[in-house]
């Protein structure tokens, strides 16, 4: 007897596949299946094709429901240890932010405060946020080290990071941010930090495996142009690939760096220049949007969305969960943000943590659409409309969840 | 044997009482202990008592956890029919409101879904709503009616209410807000409809004791300051509370047209002048703050906050969780954007959903403190700082909830 050809089948659904050769809206197609063999979607068809009707295998009705890919959260820093609610209460009653670094608050406090956990206790601390994101239908997260800013911690973040995705029903994408902030042990000395970096932390980084990509805080009050290309050089050598956080909060053409390296992705963008919308045009570069930090902040600043969309760079949207400027463990309010703050349509949201957000994680070829060969990673929601998902928060309207072509629990 | 004089003693918590009598921030007593008998706090009392050692009843020890008064949401619009999702996505493509009307969209789209439904139908609709509040650590929830226009409608929709109270472990407070709209039938003629409230609705909500108050929307697209002047003297002499949506869009004069009534709470607020705030000192009505539909319908103006807490006005914080212009079933994002958009700090956010908020549903003196006296809603926090309550989003750090006494799942 010949083995099935799929191993299951989820029938009845309205596919928003993601997928660019479909013309509808959110590339939906009414009434199909998506038919999964192993952990890959093996066929996308109408529901009432004869290889749906002979499949002798498991079925899954989704009783007309809508099935988008599972989401990616391209941009977190979900790993740390401490709190910073404390500090944002000063910030709230006015204490300019000298002041709080004088009092020992700011992102070193993450860093002392993470240099002092464990693996074990860090990974503790990061199983509820990871959890959270995963109810909200995240299948595949970022995980970004530069909390630790030694070599033992950054390593030990990263390793952190896998955990996660050893542990937990996600794929984890972990990237190496040492280049965060220049180390109380480096003031005044950050071209040495910047050596430590390209001479010991990413080669050993590379050696273990233990990250995808390189990042870096290319910023006024981080790291110059010219040490962030020390940093993208060092990585390329290593065969890492590179990605920044590039004109958050002045134009420091890091955007323009990232692009020149063929970076997957330039994150922020508030004060991104046209110099550097053509850069990343022209690169292939995504343009990652965090609109949490920009309401967290209150920054005025959008980044230049409609430049970017017209210049056909494409856009994804993360949560940038951090404990600083971006404490929400929550994909979708994220979205929410992109559109009320930022003005991109609910399509172009889901769209931004799906099939862009896999571009910016450099997985293009194996997530972020219903298509044959994507890893079957998928999501079934109670809604009429895809703008649902992205409206309403409080209540996610998910019931069904398939991970490598697996059902879980919603 | 005497009967103990404690059911149930809650030890070594930080108690965050919001007493007004307790100087520290939040009214904030170290290591104490809440004694309950019956549904009701019996004694608030340090941990090393001689009454807490001796008690022989149960005991819960919260190990130095956070315990704060149970979340009151004093302003939502939880039961409605409906999805206002594609309406919001012309929304942000640019399409005017007039338009979207024409096409059958805003409010009047969720009045014909809500009368479409039945009782039970939008009970179930409410239960994922109300269950995410629950899950955030709300404990009382304020419900309006305002989508039937009708009065079979309207005690349908208060029904639901009733029905979410006596199903769902969470006190209700409902609210007729027949006056949130003319209705259909009655547009040209908003003050024949008006008499409708005033010789009929009013009446009968009154008889079957289906609300405790009755609301209106005072505003230039709704009615005028005359006609809910007519509604609230109707609402006292039939022995019911008032409270209004005032000074949303355009100033009104609402506020103090529900000052002179000695209204329970004014609503929205954001283009409060300084009569108006003076009108609410003068009479003790709270100003409760929506910063969800300021957030989502990306409003300019915000309300003279600094003004309110100059004149002495009592500031509560609110939901407004409704489907077309707050879709938010989350009192902690609510807080949240309470403290970023609107600049309160963490700590009158949680006053502004306990203690304030008991005084908007005129339940001051049996809610939102922990008190001798007070019902015996407490929850239990895992954090070091109860601003990390507010700060953090999408993973809610509550261990314990208490709800008349009863411990229930967190
Ligand atoms: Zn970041
Ligand atoms: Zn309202």
């Amino acid at each position: 007897m010949d083995r099935e050809p799929f191993d299951h089948v989820w029938i009845h659904a309205r596919l928003a596949t993601f997928d660019p050769r479909v013309p509808a809206p959110c590339g939906v197609l009414e009434d199909h299946a998506v038919a999964v063999r192993g952990d890959t979607i093996a066929a996308v068809l109408p529901a009432s094709a004869p290889e749906v009707r002979s499949h002798r295998g498991a079925v899954t009705d989704c009783g007309g429901e809508l099935v988008t890919p599972g989401f990616i959260d391209c941009h977190t820093h979900t790993v740390w240890g401490g709190s910073r609610a404390a500090e944002w209460e000063l910030r709230l009653a006015g204490v300019p932010y000298t002041e709080i670094a004088k009092r020992g608050g700011g992102i070193l406090s993450t860093v002392r405060a993470t240099r002092g956990l464990s693996e074990e206790e860090l990974f503790q601390s990061a199983v509820p946020r990871v959890q959270s994101l995963i109810r909200e239908g995240v299948t595949c997260v970022e995980i970004k080290s530069g909390y630790g800013l030694t070599v033992d911690d950054e390593l030990k973040m990263l390793r952190v990071a896998r955990r996660v995705g050893e542990r937990l029903n996600v794929d984890v994408s972990p990237t190496l941010l040492a280049a965060h902030a220049v180390p109380p042990e480096f003031a005044g000395r950050a071209d040495d930090y910047v050596s430590l970096i390209v001479n010991e932390m990413i080669p050993a980084v590379a050696r273990e495996k233990l990250a995808d990509a390189v990042d870096v805080f290319c910023e006024s009050i981080a790291f110059t142009s010219a040490q962030c290309d020390r940093i993208f050089s060092a990585a390329k050598a290593h065969g890492l690939a590179i990605k920044g956080h590039v004109e958050q909060i002045t134009n420091s053409h890091g955007a323009e760096l990232v692009a020149r390296h063929g970076g997957w992705s330039a994150d922020h963008l508030e004060h991104l220049d046209d110099a550097g919308i053509a850069a990343m045009a022209e690169s292939g570069t995504v343009a990652v949007l965090l609109p949490g930090a920009f309401y967290f902040l209150r920054e005025k600043q959008k980044p230049p969305v409609e430049k970017l969309r017209a210049a056909g760079v494409s856009l994804a949207v993360a949560s940038d969960l951090n404990p600083g400027t971006s404490p929400l463990a929550s994909i979708r309010l994220a979205m929410n943000m992109a559109c009320v703050l930022y003005g991109l349509s609910p399509e172009e949201t889901l769209a931004g943590v799906t099939r862009e957000a896999a571009k910016a994680l450099g997985r293009g070829d194996r997530l972020g659409t219903l298509e044959v060969g994507k890893r079957a990673d998928f999501l079934v929601w109670d809604v009429a409309h895809p703008a649902e998902i992205v409206c309403q928060l409080g209540v996610t309207p998910l019931v069904g969840r398939v991970v490598s072509g697996k059902s879980c629990d919603a």
